[in-house]
């Protein structure tokens, strides 16, 4: 079967191999994948600067980001069945007893991104535990639950640690960032009921600002406007060092900040003094989160069916790339303007 | 009556004044503070840099940390009688139903430090409301109450955070810092069983260090030694802030900071786009601190008798200097061996 690969570690080693199609062991399921997202962490790995082949194996298959079918399954599954569709999660724990989202490096495995192989290729392989059901009417756009489940995780850890200290309503959210993890946390705390402000570095006149508008966040050029007021809540999913360290003054006091980006090394501030101050006389809380579990993924799912009754096709207008195996090279290059883009692999 | 005043915003204007007895309006009480304890916020009061002196008033009388006895009552007082030794709280709202601790600037006065006079005099007046009455066994070191809020609800605020995102069962914490603040949180971790660390800038045979040994924690000179392992929880009570940049490295996965110094402005660091990026991969979080309500107080008073019952009088060692309303001038000095300075006002 075709299978996209990589050689972890050696940059551009990306290839179209043909590998052994795996057979599913008795827990496991056999997927048919149907469409693969491609996300920062695959651009991470195709520049050898992240990722991890499976055991005994020379390359990793991308893909952690899947829509799939199931194709047939192993021993001893009765959690789902044959011709489902479903979404399987990113994570799977070795050693490790915490909630899977929560395991430290060492403590885990990842499709498609460290030491288990993923789904950008004509079949995989998958524990039957960690496949969530995508309801009918979001079939189109279920290839999105992944990076929808890590804003899912990363709202519910803002929520929960604001929560945890007092009666706290938060009303109003900034949104750093326009991406996909971006606009989905916009979508998800606009369908939450929060005033939202969205800050990027696109031109108002983009699809980018257009989509935030259209979930009815008000959209920021942060290269033309200033970011007013504080905010109960604040996403930073930009990745950028400077915009992550100026965002905690827009926190409103009693306020949290959650990290969704991975940082470059380096980055440099000059006043960090009066952020650590402002943080203890405002008891505002910094908390990073990555991955999420089946509850987020599930959480995500049931936004997309809100967000399609309210919103109609918006989530749709987030997929702004479509690609093929035959063509996946034109699939892993990227611009500014693209938002999410997708190998379509089976139908 | 005397009292030791400071005309805020003036660097040393410290000075003892002869100043008007005040009477109790309804609701309020007044106070016989016994003695009053000094700290870091009456030293930036005293430079000049912080405080506010109340409505109508040139001057503010100093001392936020008190240990007093119920004098008189003003009228519609219940809750306290006449002759009961108790603590205040800092802290008053004004228009803020949030719990005091979490009002913002603007809308909160402190005795002693932001609109509102504080202990340091022979009388001082107070809400009924925010009295906690100490036990009879602690009343020789209550006057340690207030700091020990500080550290009740930075820990109390860490053990939510932590426990509002899985089931956080934190085993061991390092506290940086061996001031008051610092040996408290030491103190009240020990009770808690936890493994601690307690790592500062004395030398190993100080009192701090000792003291810090002496409820089982291990004390670290960071002048000569490195702080190893990873640690649930970090209390970061130094006030530097290259101290609390490198801390968020010795957080294990899951585990959560709780600044509770002022920093001073400016401050730099080179990498934290690794500091960023280790928090969001490894669920780190960061939280600031300050203030407290009567339910720390409470808390506090509760920890100082159990110390008492495990520790004898280890509280009473922190009190390191003590002086009277005369020699006012000496209790406002303070070197880097000094723990807690104590003003003996009444008896």
């Amino acid at each position: 079967m075709k299978a996209v690969t990589v050689v972890p570690g050696m940059p551009n080693s990306i290839r179209l191999r043909d590998v052994d199609k795996p057979s599913p062991k008795p827990g496991m399921v056999l997927l048919r994948p149907l469409q693969v997202g491609i996300c920062g962490t695959d651009k991470e790995i195709i520049e050898g600067k992240y990722g991890k082949a499976p055991e005994g194996s020379q390359f990793l298959i991308l893909g952690h980001e899947a829509l799939a079918r199931v194709e047939a399954l192993g021993d001893k599954v009765d959690s789902v069945a044959e011709g489902e569709v479903v979404v399987p999660t990113v994570r799977r724990p070795v050693n490790c007893d915490l909630p899977v989202d929560y395991c430290p490096m060492g403590h885990y495995v990842e499709h498609g991104i460290w030491g288990l192989h993923g789904h950008a290729a004509e079949f995989s392989v998958t524990d039957a535990r960690y496949l969530v059901k995508v309801p009918k009417e979001v079939v189109d756009v279920a290839v999105l639950a992944e990076p929808l489940s890590v804003v899912e995780k990363g709202i519910d850890v803002a929520m929960r640690v604001g929560q945890s200290r007092f009666d706290w309503r938060p009303s109003s959210a900034l949104i750093m960032g326009a991406g996909p993890i971006g606009l989905l946390a916009t979508m998800v705390l606009r369908l939450m009921g929060l005033k939202t402000v969205t800050a990027a570095t696109r031109p108002a006149d983009s699809l980018k600002a257009r989509l935030a508008q259209e979930v009815g966040s008000k959209y920021l050029d942060v290269l033309t406007d200033k970011v007013e007021g504080e905010f109960d809540l604040v996403v930073e999913a930009t990745g950028a060092v400077g915009v992550a360290i100026d965002s905690v003054k827009y926190l409103a006091a009693g306020g949290v900040m959650v990290l969704l980006g991975v940082y470059p090394q380096g980055g440099e501030s000059h006043d960090l003094g009066s952020l650590l101050t402002d943080a203890v006389l405002n008891n505002k809380a910094i908390v990073g989160s990555v991955n999420a579990s089946v509850k987020h993924f599930e959480m995500g799912l049931q936004h997309m069916v809100k967000s399609k009754s309210e919103h109609g096709n918006w989530l749709g207008k987030l997929i702004t790339k479509v690609s093929t195996l035959d063509n996946y090279g034109d699939a892993y290059t990227w611009t500014h303007d693209d938002i999410k883009t997708v190998l379509k692999i089976g139908e």
